[in-house]
């Protein structure tokens, strides 16, 4: 199969229809990425989300074996909604795509489905668990896995990194460091979001000056590499115990 | 601006959001490429129309400085739905897309947007122009061009090129050994689809036997190399017309 | 059965509810013409699309003992719709239209729906196969065949007729003349429209002077009246061959 | 205006779209009619609502130079949906329908519609009138009516025709009698729905014997002729009032 | 079971998850009541449509040892929308409401339901039993009843009420002096509504001075009890035979 | 105004419509309570999550002399779906609710709206966000907070509660305890839920064997007070910084 190197996982966009067939048959994991188009801040791109659930995805595809869905760059996105550079999807858009892909992954004779989003917003995340829930009505064998990256980088919170890191901030700097150190500027913002609680709010953005939460300021690439280092590995347990699968 | 070098137009996911906010002010041309995950023969890979598409997109915006989008790699797919790869998006989802992203552009102060689809299906090019439709609704300021790339490279069937070449024949194998060479197969299938005309059917593929239209045997890179020359060429026209824009 | 004459095809709203019971066991052929209410000159009516429908559907009926629907004589139009007396259906309900008669159909055991459409535009034409589909995902036995009477007509085109001939020009105005000759006006219009290829636009009638495509001076009755044997011939091959029907 | 003799109205479909222009300027009324291909007894065919609609709309815009709309024969029927020859459309196409219909003449520059139904179910009346509503959301300065011809003839329910007279039963078979008197059959059927009160049925034709409500043996064309001129001039008066306009 | 006093049904929400599944299996009728937010004069409470259905609720469910469900104090007003203090829901939210809480019934064995409403609007009315057939669709076996009170209570007009008595009007206003005599304030208006009839209007409230249908000033708690008891009767009646059900 | 006690807040429903156009023009709070019924345990009632909200938002609404609407007592519920007694809704019709609620009280001049839900499903909590925000774009002066009373009560886990407490559990146990002491069941159950962490799942209450998260063992009325009041205390404040409010 052309096109497939010691570094890349299989592409579902470069197989030809005989070949995913024949794959199909074995009963591989199916790894879909999400993203978005947000701001981010002055220092990182606006497709940072996009950067790290790719990277994340290939490198766990090459674990398990994996077929690597083209990635959709797109989320919808809620407190940076009014920003220059954020392309919002709605929540309908966001979730029929979960449920169109799926469902065809299952019309396909896929069973093992792993959705990893770097948005993390709970309007996305919702989203896209209702499309895998819609699909999972048209197809009741399939096995779906739905989470952010951030759902377990966040777990070094408190202990490597501040409790109060977020959008923008140690950790994403540190992994897009990491990740496309090409992309990152050289501005190392500080910032946080203080809208009234719970309030529901046409202007978020007025209350999140900067667009990041945290200090980027001590990113490193390093920090990144090992960021990535223990997502990957946690997300591979979790694939494994999930799926029943065994890493390469 | 990092991410950018000689052969790379701007790629909206390598900015920033102050970059985007003042690159905007500008008055560029934003190209969304739209593809899909389709079968396309026994030598071609799934995503052989978003190959072109992007192909296309990155030249066109060369020319133009155009921003280039993070593309859409799937498509609504309905003569080939049910062949094994294909991922089919419904005709809501695919709209949904298009009306989202265009209008945040337009909210976000872009008024030139170019809709660029390597997938044809007639279904999919109404789903991508009633989107568009419906943004402009929301902004009636912006200008909207939506076509796929085939709508100008079977410009050249009856000329230098058969007639009948269709999905995965001559035309496109060419394209793909010009753009993507390390992913055509070695086969070069002949083929047809020959359903009873003006049915809607739930098993198109029954009258579809080799899942390509045309005869692949004679293509080759050269081939591609001027018919995508001719696309980009034709396109830089329409585009110049249609946003009074000037090639670089 | 009252109401059927010999020009008269049998038609659906004059049956009694055991009468078409009766009707509907034989396995007959079911035609639904849609037209539109769309600016057509100055010289043609504004249901223009639906005389010539019904008109080829009756003749078409007549062959093969079909069952006539009531018309639907309204369409989504996007080029013509911001003319006077242009009105335009959105696609949801064109599309809810054909999905509803046609499952209709189908749970009365009728089991061949032809749809005929005198509108050609796109959107109406995809939103029809949209609909026949969901039909026949509610209805698997179905064979639904969907087109325009100018999927046929253009044929002519290149050949007895003006590559570039269209909409109210030399084609539509000869076939009104033979169709419905007291509603064709004295005025022979001629035009083109002109917009920007490929833009998607809100005002698609500043680029389209006249409303028509063509040059209607040289209609006349006859040429009406050979393009609609041509069309009802072809169509009657169509229809015998897909759903193996034999003309009466 | 050619089309038009002493006893047709102005139809919409027979206007070029200058002469409706210049009519519109005049503040004319326009009248829309429904109905319903819905079983209507052994004895009376599919299409008697819109028969009924449809001729009283006739006389009306007579009445008042209205432009009369091409009728849409099919509405939503509940309790007969199950009968051969019923075609049920859902709530949103009825409401769809009206709605789109509407606005289009309003954006024609029409603020006068009649919507006249011969089917009076209640899910379709509401269906017209949330799709009035929705249109008047979108053309504030319309004025509509929604009626259906029994929302006048069932007023002579309880005088000269018997109070549990309905469906398909002495008011009906007369006015049809009157209308189409070369569709009505021969049979005269006598019968009654008593499906168990306010219960919500999938099956209610269980309850619907004979699929008519009455006694159709007393019917007559001169009762019909009665009841017609009757539903006339009182529709007549309600639009005279509600519209501010004069009988000519 | 706690909270299940002698003049108390059982309340869906008071029981365990248990409990409920050991009564489910019993066939019990399970009660919904709908009401509305809706303008009732000067003299009565916004919520008096609820307080009316739920007390006929109570009543009934302790008759047949029905589970009674919470109520949803919400529903479609039409005419009444633009007064201080209507909450009108849309009729999509109606019909999803009754839908789904009548599939979940469903889901959970339930196989009788009584859905009864105090608003009696047309269109809230159409939304219950829109959403009674789409749940019916999904739980076949289920029966389903939906009415208004009202659908009851104005047998009583023409008899020892007037005919022209309505919303707000002498029937209500007793009714709600017997249910919830401290809600009752002291004015006693009159009032009548005289829109143009069959207009749809998007001012209802022009029509309509008092908000109120009817004459008050007889209104008694006595007249009041008399109408509960005949509603409650005529119910209990009506669930026993369309049930076939015993009262207790 | 009738029905208002010391202990009872003012109540939208009990209003009438005059009374109600006074209040809102002194620019009161509106609270709008959401539970749902679900499955809690052997112990506790299925309308739980309602009884708390409703409690909290009565002294809320005491404190700030507020308006307080009729509850909604169902909600979107997912892991728990399964469960005997549970109702859920679908996301689309809690979105609904919240959407034409929130938008009609912005109708009639209210400006601050807090929605309080007792069910704190992520699904359920996306479907309140995105209805506000609807009504938001439809009412752009309202000013509106969603929330569950658990981001309040969860601040206590960690400190006097385990960590680990959760649906149905201590914290929820003694609250109940607190509010409705008649309708807490003798069992304490223990359990927990260990769903495959991020599978989307069409059986959750596999994972599930108690249906409660918790040791609700060492309940109790007194605990159930400090929470009660700790979490109205809390959110005093946060309606006083959010509305610019003062507590009476």
């Amino acid at each position: 199969m052309s096109g497939t190197s010691r570094n890349s996982p299989v592409l579902f966009e470069e197989l030809t229809s005989p070949e995913f067939k024949r794959l199909a048959r074995k009963g591989p994991l199916v790894i879909l990425p999400f993203g978005s188009v947000e701001e981010h801040g002055s220092h990182l791109p606006l497709c940072t989300d996009s950067f790290q659930a790719e990277e994340v995805a290939r490198r766990v595809a090459l674990e398990f074996g994996a077929i690597l869905c083209p990635p959709i760059r797109y989320g919808q996105c809620r407190s940076t909604r009014n920003f220059p550079g954020t392309l919002s999807l709605s929540f309908e858009t966001v979730r029929g795509i979960a449920t169109d892909i799926v469902s065809e992954l299952g019309r396909n004779g896929i069973d093992k489905v792993l959705i990893l989003t770097g948005h993390a917003g709970s309007g996305h995340m919702e989203a896209l668990k209702e499309g895998a829930l819609s699909a999972l009505e048209r197809r009741p064998g399939l096995k779906i896995m739905v989470l952010s990256d951030y759902d377990i980088a966040y777990d070094l919170r408190g202990k490597e990194f501040p409790e109060n890191d977020g959008h923008g901030g140690l950790i994403e700097t540190s992994r897009i460091m990491n990740i496309r150190p090409d992309l990152v500027r050289s501005s190392r913002p500080v910032g946080t979001t203080r809208p009234p609680r719970f309030m529901v709010l046409v202007d978020p953005e007025r209350h999140f000056p900067t667009g990041i939460v945290g200090d980027s300021r001590e990113a490193s690439r390093t920090k990144g590499k090992n960021i990535d280092d223990y997502v990957v590995d946690r997300l591979c347990e979790l694939v494994a115990n999930n799926f029943g699968l065994r890493r390469k």
